[in-house]
């Protein structure tokens, strides 16, 4: 297995997204391995952004509080990094058709942004970009390998498509050393917990500790891939550490379930709490993937990556680091 | 076969790009069959725009000039349009390359703009996107079908890939009726001639004009798929008129001939020229596709559309239209 602290103790790495879910995941692993770590934010009020994520690791890490549609900031912070892990973006499928945008800015426009940075002022980076599952759209088949074509039903999945294309571009072209990861369904600690729009498992998880009646959308039977974030965390830096990525993309994926099955498990590792199973909303049903199950082989037999972490073992630290820091998150009802 | 003239008489329809190369072939058509044709052109210098291409139906058609990224232009222009024909774009593979914002705005933002534009006020229009071969990339196997893969090797195969998954999304969420047909090499009359940079085919024909040497990059092997115009058009017309083709994409695809074959079909329809192979420039070079070749099978399933005109044919009235009108589209040498 890679020598990640090898690869990574003492380099310059920036993580654009740092304040957010899986961006702060990845600092502490970072900070361990004794990285010059940059943590780029927006800190937009509805995104995943928040100061208290880093709490332990401020003295390891640099914060630099800006947005990755600004170009001119962009252009100084690429400078003397040897690693970016691109991971702002926005994830949010209802929110991008009602501002698709906003969408098509952060997704598309700040990406190519970025990369136009670093092929002037850093061309000799490797950048990591987070892809998503949406890409693909409902499955022709599954598990969905990265031959499946892509139809993805939102603007978002449309976005992330360019915006990983991009990447591949400028490592095919330009030599930026670049690869993509599409994520799936990924929850764990550090997630933004006021609203539900940017990853469903978090929010069941908020539901039941606030004593609420956990509500699933749809038949329940809907399958979803679903990974701990410590397991993302651990491909994202296998994928920078091998040269044998660059110009690839990859799948992740771990635990499918149905949503069902999964909310049965929550409420097992909690030791309580009640679903209910209700029609979806209009505007959701429109965009509805259906079932979705990753197939990760190529990114195994690339990096040796499988994930480790079990279910029941991810539930019950999410649940844990919720309930002792949930003051940091959301407000109690 | 499909009564054209029927579908379209007294109908209202917007082309945007309208006086461009396809756009005012196919306003010729439509004027024929006593459409209401608005013909919306940004004119841009270095684009295909020109008065001069709708010579003779200036009576049949409304020009507004205004540009795609004008939303508000848009806003306005699309109400009470029955049919969209929307051709504007950006074609340039070195170009994007070069500005891959503009090629950006063109072809992703104006698109969705486009698209939102028809959502809040002419949800029950259809619209047919202009895609391109540039969208696959290098063929993964030949001759490429829908189901080929897409990884193009530039910005503006990229940005035309949103451009037209914005339209299949449009059709499927919101009941906006589109359809993508992805265009091959495209050649005769009323193309623009200032530069090379947006269709490689009329280019030879200008040089042959001239009298000049033809330069043939690579080894001259390299396959184009090609189409004259009218068939497009043709193609375009019954796109539009079935309701089979609503949130499908579609290939065209012609004769496929290597590009000294190519040439050396021109210089026996001009009567005279010669052609010289030359190694690629060092841009082209990392962008060049290899060969290509269209299937386009499904979309005769679908119409029962195929090309008519031979090579021979439309380089004969290509070659005849610019050696009768080449004041309006370049300056002898």
């Amino acid at each position: 297995m890679t020598d990640l602290k090898n690869v990574f103790s003492g380099k310059n790495v920036m993580i654009t997204g740092g304040l957010g879910f899986i961006g702060s995941t990845l600092a502490y692993r970072l900070a361990e391995y004794g990285a010059r770590i940059l943590l780029v934010d927006s800190l937009l009020p509805e995104y995943g952004g928040n100061l208290y994520n880093i709490r332990g690791i401020e003295k390891d890490v640099l914060v630099n509080i800006s947005d990755v549609r600004d170009q001119s900031s962009m252009h100084f912070l690429v400078q003397g990094q040897d690693y970016i892990f691109n991971l702002a973006g926005t994830l949010s499928h209802t929110d991008s058709m009602k501002d698709p945008f906003t969408d098509l800015q952060i997704n598309c426009v700040a990406q190519l942004s970025i990369l136009e940075s670093c092929r002037k002022y850093n061309p000799g980076v490797k950048i990591i970009f987070a892809g998503t599952r949406g890409q693909y759209g409902k499955a022709d088949y599954l598990p969905v390998d990265e031959k499946h074509l892509m139809h993805p039903t939102d603007v978002n999945g449309i976005n992330n498509i360019a915006g990983e294309l991009y990447h591949i571009l400028y490592n095919n072209v330009y030599g930026i050393k670049a690869c993509s990861l599409r994520l799936t369904n990924t929850f764990g600690p550090r997630h933004q917990m006021k609203h539900h729009r940017q990853g469903i498992i978090n929010w069941f998880i908020r539901q039941l500790i606030d004593g609420q009646k956990v509500k699933i959308y749809g038949s329940g039977e809907q399958i979803r891939d679903t990974n701990y974030v410590d397991d993302v965390v651990e491909a994202l830096l296998l994928a920078m550490a091998s040269d044998k990525t660059n110009g690839e993309v990859y799948n992740l994926g771990g635990t499918p379930l149905s949503l069902k099955e999964l909310v049965v498990k929550m409420i097992q590792v909690h030791g309580r709490g009640e679903y209910a199973i209700e029609p979806y909303p209009e505007e959701a049903s429109k965009i509805e993937v259906g079932d979705y199950v990753a197939n990760w082989q190529k990114f195994k037999q690339a990096t040796g990556w499988e994930p480790k972490v079990s279910i029941e073992t991810g539930l019950k630290k999410t649940f844990e680091y919720y309930e002792k820091n949930r003051q940091y998150y959301w407000k109690g009802l």
